[in-house]
Protein backbone atom coordinates (compact mmCIF):
# COMPACT_ATOMS: atom_id res chain seq x y z
CA UNK A 1 0.00 0.00 0.00
CA UNK A 2 1.07 3.35 -0.83
CA UNK A 3 2.21 5.47 2.51
CA UNK A 4 0.38 8.96 0.93
CA UNK A 5 -3.26 9.97 0.16
CA UNK A 6 -4.23 13.25 -2.01
CA UNK A 7 -7.05 14.98 -2.58
CA UNK A 8 -7.35 17.52 -5.96
CA UNK A 9 -8.70 20.79 -5.60
CA UNK A 10 -12.22 21.20 -6.32
CA UNK A 11 -14.46 24.90 -6.21
CA UNK A 12 -17.78 25.33 -3.99
CA UNK A 13 -18.67 21.89 -2.50
CA UNK A 14 -17.83 21.25 1.14
CA UNK A 15 -15.00 18.66 1.15
CA UNK A 16 -14.10 16.17 4.11
CA UNK A 17 -11.08 14.90 4.61
CA UNK A 18 -10.54 12.65 7.04
CA UNK A 19 -12.15 9.51 4.72
CA UNK A 20 -10.88 10.38 1.88
CA UNK A 21 -7.12 11.17 3.07
CA UNK A 22 -7.42 8.07 5.35
CA UNK A 23 -6.08 10.50 7.98
CA UNK A 24 -6.14 9.17 11.62
CA UNK A 25 -4.54 11.92 13.81
CA UNK A 26 -6.72 15.10 12.53
CA UNK A 27 -10.40 15.43 11.48
CA UNK A 28 -9.49 18.57 8.19
CA UNK A 29 -12.52 19.58 6.08
CA UNK A 30 -12.54 22.93 4.19
CA UNK A 31 -15.67 25.04 4.66
CA UNK A 32 -18.00 27.99 2.71
CA UNK A 33 -20.37 30.26 4.22
CA UNK A 34 -21.82 32.22 1.73
CA UNK A 35 -21.85 36.10 2.83
CA UNK A 36 -23.93 37.18 6.42
CA UNK A 37 -24.09 33.87 7.02
CA UNK A 38 -23.39 31.44 10.48
CA UNK A 39 -23.01 27.97 11.51
CA UNK A 40 -26.16 27.75 13.22
CA UNK A 41 -25.30 27.01 16.99
CA UNK A 42 -22.51 27.57 19.09
CA UNK A 43 -21.03 24.64 20.11
CA UNK A 44 -17.85 23.50 22.46
CA UNK A 45 -15.70 20.13 22.06
CA UNK A 46 -15.16 17.33 24.76
CA UNK A 47 -11.41 16.42 23.95
CA UNK A 48 -11.06 17.85 20.30
CA UNK A 49 -9.10 21.06 19.81
CA UNK A 50 -9.73 22.85 16.34
CA UNK A 51 -7.55 24.64 14.52
CA UNK A 52 -8.73 26.88 11.43
CA UNK A 53 -7.10 28.52 8.86
CA UNK A 54 -9.07 31.57 6.35
CA UNK A 55 -8.15 30.51 2.67
CA UNK A 56 -10.70 33.95 1.72
CA UNK A 57 -12.93 36.08 2.96
CA UNK A 58 -13.47 36.93 6.03
CA UNK A 59 -16.07 36.45 9.50
CA UNK A 60 -16.41 37.00 12.85
CA UNK A 61 -15.77 33.61 15.73
CA UNK A 62 -17.65 34.86 19.00
CA UNK A 63 -16.03 32.47 21.30
CA UNK A 64 -17.18 32.72 25.19
CA UNK A 65 -17.93 36.61 25.48
CA UNK A 66 -15.35 37.67 22.70
CA UNK A 67 -15.80 38.84 19.34
CA UNK A 68 -12.74 37.47 17.37
CA UNK A 69 -12.15 39.48 13.71
CA UNK A 70 -10.27 36.38 11.36
CA UNK A 71 -9.56 36.91 7.54
CA UNK A 72 -7.63 35.65 4.63
CA UNK A 73 -4.27 33.84 6.09
CA UNK A 74 -5.37 34.10 9.24
CA UNK A 75 -5.05 31.04 11.84
CA UNK A 76 -7.02 30.55 15.10
CA UNK A 77 -6.68 27.49 17.81
CA UNK A 78 -9.95 26.97 19.89
CA UNK A 79 -9.37 25.05 23.08
CA UNK A 80 -12.21 22.11 23.45
CA UNK A 81 -14.15 24.23 26.16
CA UNK A 82 -13.93 27.24 24.63
CA UNK A 83 -18.05 27.84 22.93
CA UNK A 84 -17.68 28.90 19.83
CA UNK A 85 -19.61 29.96 16.68
CA UNK A 86 -18.82 31.29 13.35
CA UNK A 87 -20.47 34.50 11.31
CA UNK A 88 -19.22 35.56 7.37
CA UNK A 89 -19.52 39.08 6.83
CA UNK A 90 -20.11 40.80 3.59
CA UNK A 91 -18.08 38.61 1.10
CA UNK A 92 -18.24 34.95 2.88
CA UNK A 93 -15.37 32.72 4.20
CA UNK A 94 -13.86 29.85 2.79
CA UNK A 95 -11.87 27.68 5.65
CA UNK A 96 -9.87 24.80 6.66
CA UNK A 97 -10.98 23.55 10.27
CA UNK A 98 -8.55 20.89 11.57
CA UNK A 99 -9.54 19.15 14.68
CA UNK A 100 -6.81 17.14 16.96
CA UNK A 101 -7.47 15.32 20.15
CA UNK A 102 -6.31 17.89 22.87
CA UNK A 103 -2.62 16.97 24.24
CA UNK A 104 -2.00 14.13 21.62
CA UNK A 105 1.08 15.29 19.97
CA UNK A 106 4.16 13.68 21.74
CA UNK A 107 7.23 14.72 19.95
CA UNK A 108 8.01 16.78 16.01
CA UNK A 109 9.92 17.66 13.35
CA UNK A 110 13.67 17.12 14.69
CA UNK A 111 12.69 14.51 17.35
CA UNK A 112 10.10 12.84 15.18
CA UNK A 113 11.94 12.99 11.88
CA UNK A 114 14.45 10.09 10.42
CA UNK A 115 16.43 11.43 8.16
CA UNK B 1 -7.36 32.27 30.29
CA UNK B 2 -9.13 33.00 27.11
CA UNK B 3 -10.08 29.42 25.17
CA UNK B 4 -8.34 30.97 21.88
CA UNK B 5 -5.35 32.01 20.10
CA UNK B 6 -4.80 33.84 17.23
CA UNK B 7 -2.21 34.44 14.27
CA UNK B 8 -2.69 37.12 12.01
CA UNK B 9 -1.09 36.48 8.17
CA UNK B 10 2.47 37.94 7.84
CA UNK B 11 3.71 37.58 4.07
CA UNK B 12 6.77 35.91 3.28
CA UNK B 13 8.40 34.44 6.40
CA UNK B 14 8.05 31.11 7.17
CA UNK B 15 5.62 30.47 10.35
CA UNK B 16 5.49 27.94 13.22
CA UNK B 17 2.45 28.05 14.67
CA UNK B 18 3.10 25.20 17.36
CA UNK B 19 4.06 27.58 20.49
CA UNK B 20 2.35 31.01 19.07
CA UNK B 21 -1.26 29.44 18.78
CA UNK B 22 -0.45 27.14 22.05
CA UNK B 23 -0.98 24.24 20.04
CA UNK B 24 -1.51 20.65 22.09
CA UNK B 25 -2.57 18.27 19.24
CA UNK B 26 -0.81 19.35 15.77
CA UNK B 27 2.46 21.15 14.82
CA UNK B 28 1.27 23.94 11.73
CA UNK B 29 3.59 25.76 10.23
CA UNK B 30 3.73 27.48 6.67
CA UNK B 31 6.26 27.19 4.69
CA UNK B 32 7.81 28.64 1.00
CA UNK B 33 10.16 26.94 -1.66
CA UNK B 34 11.23 29.73 -3.96
CA UNK B 35 11.55 28.40 -7.54
CA UNK B 36 13.16 25.30 -8.63
CA UNK B 37 14.53 25.06 -4.89
CA UNK B 38 13.47 21.58 -2.43
CA UNK B 39 13.70 20.85 1.19
CA UNK B 40 17.24 19.46 1.02
CA UNK B 41 16.98 16.01 2.47
CA UNK B 42 14.53 13.21 2.27
CA UNK B 43 12.70 11.57 5.55
CA UNK B 44 10.18 10.17 7.25
CA UNK B 45 8.54 10.23 10.83
CA UNK B 46 8.91 7.70 13.90
CA UNK B 47 5.17 8.22 15.29
CA UNK B 48 3.47 12.11 13.28
CA UNK B 49 1.62 11.61 9.90
CA UNK B 50 1.94 14.36 7.91
CA UNK B 51 -1.12 16.68 5.64
CA UNK B 52 0.10 19.19 3.51
CA UNK B 53 -2.37 22.13 2.00
CA UNK B 54 -0.88 24.08 -0.85
CA UNK B 55 -1.46 27.51 -0.30
CA UNK B 56 0.21 28.75 -4.14
CA UNK B 57 2.23 27.73 -6.57
CA UNK B 58 2.95 24.15 -7.36
CA UNK B 59 6.13 21.38 -6.39
CA UNK B 60 6.60 17.73 -6.82
CA UNK B 61 6.75 15.30 -4.23
CA UNK B 62 9.17 12.39 -3.95
CA UNK B 63 7.53 9.77 -2.28
CA UNK B 64 9.01 6.43 -1.57
CA UNK B 65 9.28 5.09 -5.34
CA UNK B 66 6.84 7.56 -6.89
CA UNK B 67 6.89 11.44 -8.18
CA UNK B 68 3.47 13.30 -7.32
CA UNK B 69 2.50 16.69 -8.62
CA UNK B 70 0.83 18.59 -6.48
CA UNK B 71 -0.52 22.34 -6.75
CA UNK B 72 -2.66 24.84 -5.18
CA UNK B 73 -5.51 23.96 -3.61
CA UNK B 74 -4.26 20.25 -2.90
CA UNK B 75 -4.56 18.27 0.26
CA UNK B 76 -1.68 15.38 0.25
CA UNK B 77 -1.51 13.12 3.24
CA UNK B 78 1.77 11.47 3.92
CA UNK B 79 1.78 8.16 6.54
CA UNK B 80 5.18 8.34 9.13
CA UNK B 81 6.87 5.34 7.40
CA UNK B 82 6.77 7.32 3.88
CA UNK B 83 10.33 8.60 2.67
CA UNK B 84 9.58 11.95 1.37
CA UNK B 85 11.09 15.23 -0.29
CA UNK B 86 9.84 17.66 -1.60
CA UNK B 87 10.06 20.35 -4.60
CA UNK B 88 8.99 23.36 -6.02
CA UNK B 89 8.67 23.81 -9.81
CA UNK B 90 9.07 27.02 -11.56
CA UNK B 91 6.48 29.22 -9.86
CA UNK B 92 7.82 28.27 -6.23
CA UNK B 93 5.37 26.71 -3.94
CA UNK B 94 4.05 28.04 -0.60
CA UNK B 95 2.47 25.44 1.35
CA UNK B 96 0.31 24.20 4.95
CA UNK B 97 2.40 21.62 6.59
CA UNK B 98 0.39 19.87 9.66
CA UNK B 99 2.11 17.01 11.68
CA UNK B 100 -0.38 15.00 14.08
CA UNK B 101 0.77 11.33 15.92
CA UNK B 102 -1.06 8.65 13.95
CA UNK B 103 -3.79 7.28 15.71
CA UNK B 104 -3.97 9.93 18.07
CA UNK B 105 -7.74 10.96 17.29
CA UNK B 106 -10.65 9.16 19.27
CA UNK B 107 -13.64 10.69 18.06
CA UNK B 108 -15.14 13.96 16.10
CA UNK B 109 -17.35 15.95 15.02
CA UNK B 110 -21.05 14.87 16.34
CA UNK B 111 -19.39 12.33 18.45
CA UNK B 112 -17.23 15.14 19.72
CA UNK B 113 -19.08 18.20 20.08
CA UNK B 114 -21.02 19.50 22.89
CA UNK B 115 -24.08 21.82 21.46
Amino acid sequence: MKNYTVVKKKEGARIELHDKLSLTGAKISVNTLMAKTCVPFSYSHKENEEIYYVISGDGTFVIDNDKVEIKEGDFIKIAPRGKRQLFSNEKGITYICIQVRENSLNQYTAKDALI
